[in-house]
């Protein structure tokens, strides 16, 4: 025996620093996993029974634990399951278990027909025959047939009723439900019972798993522990022993004397935890001997991590965590015949930085032929045409266009009101619909990444805006000068489609991204506040007001030529009222105009002036705008985030998280229509004509301006082209990331040629301009997500892939065209609401961007900072003179964009990708790579530096350790 | 060999269900544990050293992690040190460091001068001696005299002079602070060099530290592992071996062949980690042969938790558990002999639950004679009343003040601005002023608890509402009545000190306190949203205000009897005007009053009327208020959870956080100020005379009312007694609470004594009654709590106890009589910004409540509830109920008080003792025992049932597992 038990620490440090052999474990497991040609294992669900004593002082099984994945324990007195976690051991148990292995009966490929059988053959095999001993065999008998306590959840409507129930309940205890179908021998049931039978539970444990039952206790008759371990030849049910009907395929039984409880308890958890393991569970099916069960523990105890005794508390939970070793991984060890420790966080790490990029790069590679790209785009997504439809028919779609159709909707709203603003109603909320449905219609039809959602976006608005100004400064018609531009940076575009020019896009690293979302961003907040400080320009408060003097205070029109006279005089109030009636009641031989009655508009056009305290003062509305405004945004910001709060199911807290903007809109307009203050609101016609009276639905090219000014288009729409260009593309980018696991491919060229071709339509109507909007794109993507549906306690949900379809999109268009006639109820919207969205939109662009982490982490003490991995790769004052870089260019691009250089902002934001190759001679390319994207240089010199880093990496891997935080690491995905 | 690796697995299973004994390694280390007369062993602090290459490709020590009670290990790239966390190693290494253990040299209680003697020493014992070895040793020496290199953190200071510097570094990479002292031979240098004499690390250490210095490394011309664990006779600083320069106690060497880094790293962990644990520690110490260390070895192993390598990535950091298992309980397992698991959380938390309850028990227990807990509580304050002014000499003490000074302001402040109001300023700001500070000053200097802060609370403010009502309906006179309850309830509550009656508050649970302390809350949220309605409703919005129609609204002061011409004629504003300028042309007969120059009030007076539609509106006043009152609250309330974010170092944080009502008191009177609306303000005197003018600073007792009066007054008296018996009780009770490692008693009845004796000075003054204010006085004790100074990485300070000494009451309540001189500042403040103060109290009491808590978990789904320890022991339907019947209990409380009965609502509160009486019907004890404390049935009942619930907790020990989160579980003080 001591030779045998010797195995296991000899097994540990031959493979040590002392020798370098493999152990005979090692081998015999190997040898085990090597039979790849095998069926798959089915999952195991495991139960642990043990034996209390129940009200009536009988004896009785209890499920005190089950395991999937992670554990679940019943909380005795709370009669609910607990929440899964990892389950911890005590060092000590695992031996036990291992000496109860070596020393106890081993069945394997049992053939019996029911579990009565099962326990014979059992109690014969561990019980030598003879007289005194028969006695001993019945009452193991009799204590292994008693009947099963399972904690089956309730549904909702069972527990409230429980509850209402409860009060008359008084001081009696609460029954669990127990097994008390009128079975008077308290013997287990041969069928499942009807609980077991509805437990609901079975909807979490995957698809043909089986059962593994572990069943420990103690008892008074026993002398030394009574120990097998069965593996049945057919899984089958065992009756009413599981808590799910489910086929039994593992029994394993451990009796005692007493004692020992929690000792037996642990050894219990010991084996579940095993059978729970992916290798071992493998050992279990495939044994044949003693010897290779002993192996598969000798190789769970190889690879356990140990927490040192006192600085962990042992009873402490542990949640499960988010990133787990890879089974495939740990079973590829034995193929391989080494033995390796895993560190596999810091390979996805570089997989996931690095395989991006790389991934696009396929659909991105220069042909050199003209319109090679875009033929290549088109023969790649004609074959998935058909399927674009059909993969559609999915209720999940259904939703995903309500829920982008109503984003859109806001999108179109918000942007439209504000461009109405900028352009003095040019482009009003009319054209922003009717925009938004052809294009959006179009693209979705015909473009190379169906997903991409269509929008108004800020580097656009911030562009029409400057147009808007130039024209009236130098009295140009607005729309044939916009036209000319439309049709150039059409032409543009065009020409990067024929030279494949979209594979420069690999030069756009987050950098580049960052530093365009950011501005973006910063325009959003910055206009909403200035629309805001305007209007409360225009309506000012009447700071010295008293209500004392409300008797005094007047706006009186009068004719203009008393001015001088009131002027003189409107000192003392009392004489200017006494003047200003003389005035009146003396000068009837003016027209018969009766200057009192008339209201402000018409008293200034018939040329009389108003006089009076409160004539240059509005009451009400800047406070009222100001409450909406600020109203609005934090409700939305509230609103958004109630899907990570706690309460209600998620069902709710993801509806009203999914229509926060709409549901604040509809708040504070009724918050609005409550107070009753005529606050300024949306302009929108009721009728389908343009919004500005004095512009019809085609711009003709030609009558407005000189001829000549046809060519300096140019100009601004090389600029434009600039803007186009990054901004399609950089959201294009973001979208066919690899972590969306899109399988149709993307069609970058594609997409940019539709988006020229709708640019000349949209122009020669008068609409705007329309490219991807990254924030819709990216809420269409996830609500199509797909997911593992059925997960076990404790167990994420695998993400699976995206329903690539053109169908959400067109429907979500479509109705936005049907939604025109929604004119009336528009005309309710408040504009200091839309600003307080505005607002809500650049803010929340902003929290998404890595730039804002890393300005937080100048503001954080080291001790405070979070467990970024950048941090983790980058000393903090590199990461700091990053950030400080990035203002740096930030600020002068604000900079430039507030001056008179405004228009050529966008050759600023390209300059950028400069900026960041510039940075190579200031960071070293480790530090870059980890704060930044890497840049091509040439693509065999990216693959060379991938490689190596990879090497690197591997050398330092417990480099990769992650501190384990609830929350995870958060890699964020940039987003405008 | 063999026989001595099976030791471990046979003694793990000779300790298990199989036999019983005990192994030789426990009862060899329960010897060397047992020799308990040893002076306590110094703590540790252990460093890793490793042999990597330098930048000249030169062999070189680094250190790359430290212990002191968790691992803090190098970011390599990042050149920083990790966050803390809990070590995990692989069993592997454990197993590998025992075989180290068992073959190489060891050196118990080394003499030696240096560290290159040391160093010889130990070469001379591992290799023996021979021609061919001596170029081995040399070899050997050559190594292991390397220099060794720190990462020793520079100020932030130097961080910033870096950063900037940072820039013209180019792609240098950076450098390590190397220890690049002119040192050629690249030899360790015998004394500790200036930065490591600097190390600001070193106050992290514990007090009396050695340090044991761990180098692990590969070498190419070993060709077996060299291993040496030494003992240093004396400690000694060895050099510029260590960070810090602390003295050296245990050295422990290892080098190998190439190939296995990563083994060698892993058994410099686990020996590092072995010397951490408090166990192992006191074994390395004692040890005398190499079964000692092999002894303590298996023992620690026989301790360690284990986490399943499939359900855990071993990478994944642990950050260091809150709670943590006490060494002593594991150091007396061994002193006991006998071997049990710790399960330590259910103790302290029934400890905590119980003791609480028990330990006040002690000051409370009746004495049975007249004034005999007086007597008592006299006899046990009177000792420390000298100390009581010394113990005060500390600078915590001076910030504590501040702190208090201006929570006691602001509490005066607001508390006075509501009773002015609900008072019609008979009881103002400057009354609250005046009675806080000599309230305050005459219990600080005689009460039995000092800590004790007084201050208007919710139910007397409540109560004062109410009288003041029943007096004006009534008509009598107020502060003649007020000063007769006032003293009949100091004599009754002297009679509840006579009877000792202070013992009752052991009835007082938890449901009790809650009760109280929602209720309040709710009515400081109800008044203050009825406070702000009542404004709108003062200064109603003129919602027909439409800017065009400016010219024609007016509000003209007209005589009386024009009134029902003007009614008749004033839809049309055209005729009414010309009639009203009429109507003052022809009457000249009138008295010389000039009707239109009137003011409002002036129009009023002299019996005109006001004709127009402005005269009912008042602009922009609500709107701004409402502004006003919700800025404040959300100020306040963010600006107090500015504390737990994660910017700015701590104390700037605390600071924000600790004004952050005065701050948001003053940025909103600087928004009134900059808007300049006239908002209705606070009223103050602005000399030293009673608010309103009718009052003097005496209240005669007789005289306003019939004597009669003076004999009803018994009637409200009562109420009030029960009132502030509640409210002054539960206070301290709280305050009282063991948690607070009160060391000098409390006085119960001496307090109440007290609280009785200023009710009568403060009645007679005309001043408001006083009883502790909980939320402050708490605030109090928090800014007086002594902790432990230093503290290693990872590790929460200890809380030893709290400044108890009556100096900073004192000082604060004589600064607020000095600050009587504020008025003039204090008119500033709009009234509003008060009611939104008040809002955020009452919420702010509400969120510490339990109860609020279990509201919670109505709305939360089962799968997302937390981990709330009492829903592990109680179903979810008893804590469900337990809510329910609570909320229905406060909703007859609002009812009652709501209707004419509200007069006895004190008695109500009362009631809530019995209604939680009748509670155990419906509950069971172990229910209620969860969700509430247990009340007291006769005090050996008490015992009994905690000794009977202790030994079930002990059965159902695993029960005290808690989910392991970031956060640790919150167990609420309840708080009004």
């Amino acid at each position: 025996m001591q030779s045998r038990n010797s195995l296991i620490v000899s097994q540990a440090v031959n493979r040590g620093i002392f020798t370098a052999n493999l152990s005979p474990a090692t081998k015999r497991i190997s040898m085990m996993l090597g039979e790849e040609d095998e069926p798959q294992t089915p999952q195991l669900f495991t139960e642990l029974d043990e034996l209390i004593l129940d009200n009536k002082e009988q004896l009785q099984w209890k499920e005190t634990a089950r395991w999937i994945e992670f554990e679940e324990k019943i909380e005795e007195r709370a009669e609910r399951w607990s929440k899964p976690h990892v389950t911890t051991l005590p060092l000590h148990s695992l031996f036990e278990l291992r000496t109860c292995i070596e020393r106890g009966t081993l069945l394997f490929d049992l053939e019996a027909n029911n579990f009565k059988e099962i326990l014979e053959i059992i109690v014969n095999n561990e019980i030598p025959t003879g007289n005194q001993k028969s006695v001993l065999k019945e009452k193991v008998m009799h204590i292994l047939l008693r009947t099963h306590k399972h904690h089956i959840k309730t549904s909702r409507m069972q527990t409230m009723l429980d509850l209402l129930r409860g009060a008359s309940y008084a001081n009696k205890s609460a029954s669990l439900n127990s097994n008390t179908t009128a079975d008077f021998t308290n013997e287990i049931s041969d069928k499942p019972l009807q609980e077991q039978l509805k437990n609901k539970f079975k909807k979490q444990i995957p698809e043909g798993a089986e059962v593994a039952n572990v069943l420990v206790g103690e008892v008074n008759f026993l002398e030394k522990p009574f120990v097998a371990f069965v593996r049945l030849k057919q899984a089958m049910i065992l009756g009413a022993l599981t808590e799910v009907p489910l086929p039994t395929r593992f029994l394993f039984i451990l009796l005692g004397p007493k004692t020992k409880t929690m000792a037996y308890h642990q050894i219990g958890r010991a084996i579940a935890t095993l059978l729970t393991d992916e290798l071992f569970h493998i050992v279990a099916f495939k044994a044949k001997l003693r010897e290779d069960l002993l192996a598969g523990v000798d190789e769970f105890l190889d690879e356990v991590t140990v927490l040192p005794p006192g600085k962990w508390d042992p009873t402490l939970r542990i949640a499960p965590p988010k990133i787990l070793p890879s089974p495939h991984k740990r079973k590829s060890m034995y193929s391989l015949g080494s033995k390796v420790h895993m560190y596999k966080g810091n390979q996805i790490q570089h997989e996931e930085r690095y395989g991006s990029n790389l991934h696009v790069a396929e659909d991105l590679k220069r042909t050199g032929k003209l319109f090679g790209g875009l033929v290549n785009d088109i023969k790649r997504k004609a074959p998935w045409f058909a399927s674009d439809f059909y993969d559609a028919l999915n209720l999940q779609c259904l939703s995903a266009v309500l829920f982008i159709y109503l984003a859109s909707v806001t999108n179109a709203i918000t942007f439209g009101g504000i461009l109405g603003d900028a352009t003095d109603n040019m482009q009003g909320v009319l054209e922003s619909f009717l925009g938004t449905a052809i294009a959006g219609t179009i693209f979705c039809l015909f473009a190379g990444q169906p997903l991409t959602v269509l929008g108004s976006t800020g580097p656009v608005l911030v562009f029409e805006r400057l147009l808007y100004n130039i024209s009236s400064d130098y009295q140009l018609d607005y729309l044939e000068f916009r036209l000319w531009i439309g049709i150039w940076t059409a032409f543009f575009c065009l020409v990067l489609v024929a030279t494949d020019a979209s594979y420069l896009i690999q030069y756009f690293t987050r950098f580049t991204e960052e530093g365009f979302c950011t501005l973006i961003s910063f325009i959003f907040i910055h206009d909403a506040f200035q629309k805001m400080f305007n209007l409360a320009k225009n309506y000012p408060i009447n700071s010295d007001f008293n209500i004392d003097h409300v008797t005094l205070d007047h706006c009186l029109c009068l004719p203009f030529e008393t001015e001088n006279v009131s002027s003189l005089f409107n000192e003392t109030t009392e004489t200017h009222f006494k003047l200003s009636t003389a005035t009146y009641n003396t000068t009837p031989n003016l027209e018969s105009v009766n200057w009192p009655s008339l209201t402000k508009q018409d008293c200034l056009k018939h040329g009389g002036q108003l006089v009076g305290q409160t004539c240059d003062y509005i009451p009400d509305i800047t406070l009222i705008s100001f409450i909406l405004f600020f109203g609005t945004f934090v409700c939305s910001m509230s609103l958004k985030n109630f899907k990570t709060s706690r309460y209600f199911p998620f069902a709710v807290r993801k509806l009203i998280s999914d229509f926060s903007i709409i549901l604040s809109i509809l708040i504070f307009c009724g918050v609005d229509i409550l107070v009753g203050v005529d606050t300024p609101k949306l302009i929108v016609p009721s009728e389908l004509k343009p919004t500005n009276p004095h512009r019809g639905w085609f711009v003709y090219p030609f009558g407005g301006n000189e001829w000549w000014m046809c060519l300096i288009a140019i100009a601004p729409a090389l600029l434009v082209t600039i803007l186009i260009f990054m901004d399609q593309q950089i959201t294009a980018l973001i979208l066919n990331r690899k972590e969306h696991k899109l399988k149709k491919g993307a069609g970058f060229h594609l997409d940019l040629f539709w988006i020229a071709l709708i640019m000349i339509l949209t122009s020669f109507m008068g609409l705007p301009w329309y490219v991807s909007a990254t924030v819709i794109s990216l809420a269409h993507i996830d609500s199509l997500k797909m997911e593992t549906a059925k997960s076990a306690p404790g167990v994420e949900p695998t993400f699976m892939g995206v329903r690539e379809q053109r169908v959400t999109g067109l429907l979500v268009f479509i109705l936005i065209g049907v939604s025109l006639c929604l004119a009336p109820i528009l005309k309710y919207i408040p504009l200091p609401v839309l600003f307080g969205i505005f607002l809500y939109m650049g803010m929340s662009a902003l929290s998404s961007v890595q730039f804002m982490d890393r300005l937080k982490l100048l503001l954080t003490p080291a001790k405070h900072q979070p467990d970024l991995i950048y941090l983790r790769h980058v000393p903090l004052r590199r990461v700091h003179l990053f950030t400080l870089l990035q203002i740096l260019c930030l600020v002068l691009l604000w900079v430039l964009k507030s001056t008179v250089a405004a228009i050529i902002f966008p050759v600023m934001l390209l300059a950028l990708v400069w900026v960041r190759k510039a940075m190579e001679c200031i960071f070293s390319k480790h530090d870059l790579s980890w704060l930044d994207d890497t840049m091509p240089e040439k693509e065999n010199k990216v693959l060379v530096d991938k490689k190596a880093e990879k090497a690197a990496s591997n050398n330092e891997c417990e480099d990769s350790e992650y501190l384990y935080l609830q929350k995870g690491c958060d890699i964020n995905i940039s987003v405008n």
